[in-house]
Order: structure tokens, then C-alpha cells, then sequence
């Protein structure tokens, strides 16, 4: 996936830009009225922003990295029905903290990671497939997909939707999991054209269900279309 | 309309694709655990799905056939906000069957069924407007619309949504028919960009008030771009 | 903006067409059974209907002038999720008045106006921004954003949202206005990917917040594209 060259448009806010029409911003000072009707915690006087017009799992999963690495929080995940006329969402995620420096430093990892995460979505015409593993859940993944903290964790999607029930029916029966939960058009999703499944438990047995979720998923959207294709480089 | 030649994915669980980015899958026996989540009556064992990009009223009208002619029940129908960029729908309905081979037999004739729905859905660059008809509602058009069961229905939709207020109610003025409900962008879609109408009666009723809906929306949508088409052939 | 040629369907319901795909349609006397399923208070006899794919912001600001300048009322604004494929809404806006003739001056002051209200809408392949201002809010304005009428009122648009949250943090820094409120792909909006700031105060200031959140809107997405054009002529 080729990156553009981040523009600079002089503005201090700016952090930069990454794959999926995703931008990083801070404000170091959150205007006061707009910090109170937003309902923020008075603790974060910075904010960071990662937003999207593509993507929710690379994202989330990226965040989740970047609240490792640094010493931010995440305050708010929203999803907006999004992906340019594709079959999923865009993203808007906020990380508060107590420094303008930190909060950064935390954006710049997430738009980093996009890299790595958008690596196991495959796509075609009809739609598209989503996978996510990590071998160790921080508060990104616990906030979005109540993800206990410190396990290893796994999502699949299927868009159309039919196909990400099949997925994670095959992911649940190839290895021993926890299924944590099942996101589709009108339950948990923006009304996104999509079914996601989330997973806990082992790393292997997670990592397992993933990979299965990948090969059937893969099998199924290619009969709406052509062979589904990365744009990355997977990392599962 | 063509029709792709359906590619075969080496999968048991396939049943075939059709028009609109439409998959038809079957699954034997739905893993307990997901079954237990999704909430589905402990004597489906089987599940088939029917999910699809473009598309619901056709999609809902053709599964309405599927459980007339099949040992198959409507589980649930959900709409996604879809249609690929255009103003509409896309489609995941669950059949529930105690043997997989009434899933399966249930879901090919949907799928099948999905040439004539698509007859009466006529597009241009502005928008689509289309039109459903049967004899004889059964259990789809039921749960999804509140179709009198063994009554005629029909519904008409129009987007943008203005074009299917103008339609519902050119309609409903055009012969005796039950007015059984009206969907609009905020109020029983998911977010799109359409009025649908849904109406029940004597099957002559029904009929003309989808008749004249058709004629008024062909007119208004017309009025926006190149004379809306269909691409397939209108069975109303 | 070019605008088409208004072809003519020979409905009488017809009033015209405009930018966005926006439709304009009078009912004269909606039917009954119609009437009562919407909930419209009886006194309206006659609606005026005014219907896009594209824009909410520029149809709200236009039909805020035509409910001054006319004798209706605004019974409803629904945003459907749209803009056929963009971040955006569409939008579908319904006008009461006692009288058709009413209700079609009020169509046709509105259609007219559009050219005025998507002048600040600047995009790029990446999303849009948008600002609107008036000098003296109106009920459209009132009932889509709580703006108290007759004072000055502003609001800006940033999409993908995050470029929205930097936008009306500085428009409220750069000037003394009161914060009405924010909306986001979660909250208050279709599940679009917009952050919306709408403002109230005196002329001046409000004015000056909405400058101020157009030159860092246009910056920030100006980093995700090429520079964002305006198909029209700002006006603010």
C-alpha cells in the first residue's frame, strides 16, 4: 500500500496522514465550553485525534498499540457508516492526555501501525474481509469490544454480511475461544453491510480461529467477485 | 440483467450468488455458543442466509416466496445502510430449518427468485425507485413490513426520499388499499435515503396503487438524470 | 455549480430541480389516511417537499430563508445517510402551509437559494467541509439546531470528523460565541462522518468563527487531497 507524502499545511494540530484517508490531530488545550459539552474528563487538557474515512479495526487495533506505547487513554470510539461507498465504517477516535506531547507521540504510533493493520483486509468489488489479532489486549480493544485486557484477541469481518457469519461460525468451531461478541447490520454496527466476531483466550487457539475466519472468508467473497486482495502486507 | 456464473468456493456451506452482490450460505449445525448469542430458537439446527450489497425489497419479497415453497422459517431480517454509494439498502435474512437440506432448498429459491424481484427497481445516476407486488404475503412480508398474512401486499419505494412521498400518496389515493405503514430517512430505515409505503388490500387494489406509484416515480426521478431503467424485466 | 436544465414531468406536483440532486414537490391536499400516519398537525392542507442526495446543511440554511419569506411552517428534516458515497447526509424537509400555493413558493425560494448554500461546501476525493451563517436564524435553523431565533447563527462541518473537532475548537477560541452544540458519527448525526459545531452570538462573532473554522478546514483536509474547491461561490 503506497503512503502519500505527508503535506504540511502549517498548522501545529497537524500530526499526519496515513492509508485509508486517515488524518492525526492534537489539540493541546481543548477549547473549555467544548471540553465540558463533550463530556471529557477535566484530567485530559490534551486531546489526539486519529480519524478515517476507511477503517475501524485497523484503527482500533492500532490505538491499542499506541496506549501501550505511551501515556495516553483512550477517551471515545465512534464509527460512522463509511468506506466511500464501501460496505463498512470510518472511525473517530479520541485519546486524552495530560500532555500535549504525549498525546503526540500517541497518534504518531497509531498512524504508524495502520501500516501493519490494514494488512489483513482483503477486498474486491463486492465487498471486503477484516482481520485483527493480538497476542495481548490493552484498553482500545477492551473499550470497543470489551476485550479483557491482557489476554490475546482476535476479530473477524465479512462484508456482505452473510459471509461474516460464516466466518466466525468456522472460527468458533476451529479452535477453543471465547466468543465475546457478534456485531451485524442493525445490532452493534453503524449499519455497516457487516458481521463481525470477536474472540478471546489463548494466543494459538485465537490466532487459529483468526486464520480460519481468513481462509473461508476469502473462499466466499471471491465467488461475488474477483480473488479478494490485500493492499498491505498481512500480519496474522 | 446477466448473471454471473456462479464460481464454486469448494465450500459446503455455499449455495450460490445472484443479482445485487447477493451470497446464499447454509450452515449444518450453527455452533452452540453463537446460536446461544444470536438468540435463535434451539430447534433451528440449520440456518440459511441470504445477504447482499444492493438491495432489500427484493430480497425480502423472494425469501417471502422461499418460505411458501420450503420447510423454512424467517428468523430475522436486517438492513444494512448499503446499495454501494446509492441511496438504498443492502440485506441479511436468516432462514431457520430443522435439516439442512430445507436451508439449502429454501435459499436457492430465493436466490432464483432474485431475477423477478429486481424487475420492478428502475435506476439512474439520481436515485432508484422500485416496486413489490404479491398475491399472497406470507411470513417475510410479515415480519418485515406487517403484511396480512394470505392478503395481497405491495410496497413502492422511492429515493431520493422525497419522490416517495409523492409516490405513497399518489397511491393510496389511487384505489382502496389498507396504508399498513411509511418508512422514511429518520423513522424505520436504517438512515437511507428513501420513503417506502407498504400497503395491503384486494389484490386488484394493491395492485393499482403500485401501478400508479410507478408511473409517478419513473416521472420524478426522471426529472434528476436519464430516464430511470430497470435491468431486469418488470413483472407487475 | 452548473445546474441542469429543470426537465418537466408534467405532474403538477412538480416544482423543480437543484444542486445536489435535490428535488422540490408539492402536495396539495395529502390524503387522509396519510396525513394521520405522519402525525402532520391538520392545519397544514397542502406540504411542500424539498429532497436531496446531497447536502443538509445548505438545504436547512435555504429553507430557513423561504419559511421568512413565505407563508409555511417546517414540519420536518430527516438526514438520511448520503451524499452518494461522500462522508454526508442527504436530507428530506418537509414545509406545511394552508394554502398550495404557499407551499410551492416556499419549494421554489428554497431551490433557488441552494445555489447560495453550497457555496462554502469545499471536497475534495478525500471528504468535504462546510460553513453556513446567517445574520437572523429562522425555525428551520431553530428546529434542526436549537439556534435562537432571530440572532446570528453559524455552523461548520468537517469530514472525515476528526478534521470537524479541530475546526470548531478554534471557530469557539477565535471568537465569543455560545457553543449550541456538536454533533458526531455517534451522536446526533446518521451515523455520518462529520463533527458539526453550530454557533449562536452576535453577527460579528459568529461570523468570525466560521471564517476561522473554514481556514482550518480547508488546510487539514487539504493534507488527505488535492487543495478543496467549492463547485459555487462563498457567500460568507
Amino acid at each position: 500500500a503506497s503512503q502519500p507524502a505527508t503535506k504540511h499545511p502549517g498548522l501545529t494540530e497537524f500530526v499526519g496522514t496515513a492509508v485509508g484517508d486517515s488524518i492525526g490531530i492534537v489539540i493541546a488545550n481543548l477549547d473549555p465550553k467544548l471540553h465540558e459539552m463533550l463530556g471529557y474528563d477535566p484530567k485530559y487538557r490534551s486531546i489526539g485525534i486519529l480519524s478515517s474515512r476507511t477503517g475501524a479495526g485497523p484503527h482500533i487495533l492500532a490505538v491499542d498499540e499506541a496506549v501501550k506505547a505511551t501515556n495516553t487513554e483512550v477517551i471515545s470510539i465512534e464509527l460512522a457508516r463509511d468506506t466511500k461507498g464501501g460496505a463498512g465504517h470510518g472511525s473517530l477516535i479520541i485519546l486524552g492526555a495530560e500532555e500535549v506531547s504525549d498525546a503526540r507521540r500517541g497518534i504518531e504510533v497509531a498512524l504508524k501501525d495502520l501500516q501493519r493493520t490494514f494488512g489483513d483486509v482483503y477486498a474486491n468489488d463486492a465487498g471486503h474481509i477484516e482481520l485483527q489479532y493480538t497476542a495481548r489486549a490493552s484498553y482500545a480493544c477492551n473499550k470497543a469490544f470489551g476485550a479483557p485486557i491482557g489476554r490475546a484477541f482476535g476479530l473477524c469481518v465479512g462484508a456482505p454480511a452473510g459471509i461474516g457469519v460464516e466466518m466466525v461460525d468456522a472460527a468458533v468451531k476451529s479452535a477453543d475461544v471465547d466468543l465475546l461478541g457478534i456485531s451485524s447490520p442493525a445490532k452493534g454496527t453503524s449499519f455497516s453491510n457487516e458481521v463481525i466476531g470477536f474472540f478471546s483466550g489463548d494466543a494459538g487457539a485465537v490466532r487459529q480461529a483468526v486464520v480460519t475466519a481468513r481462509e473461508i472468508g476469502v473462499k466466499l467473497l471471491g465467488t461475488l467477485g474477483s480473488e479478494p486482495k490485500t493492499d498491505g502486507t498481512p500480519y496474522i
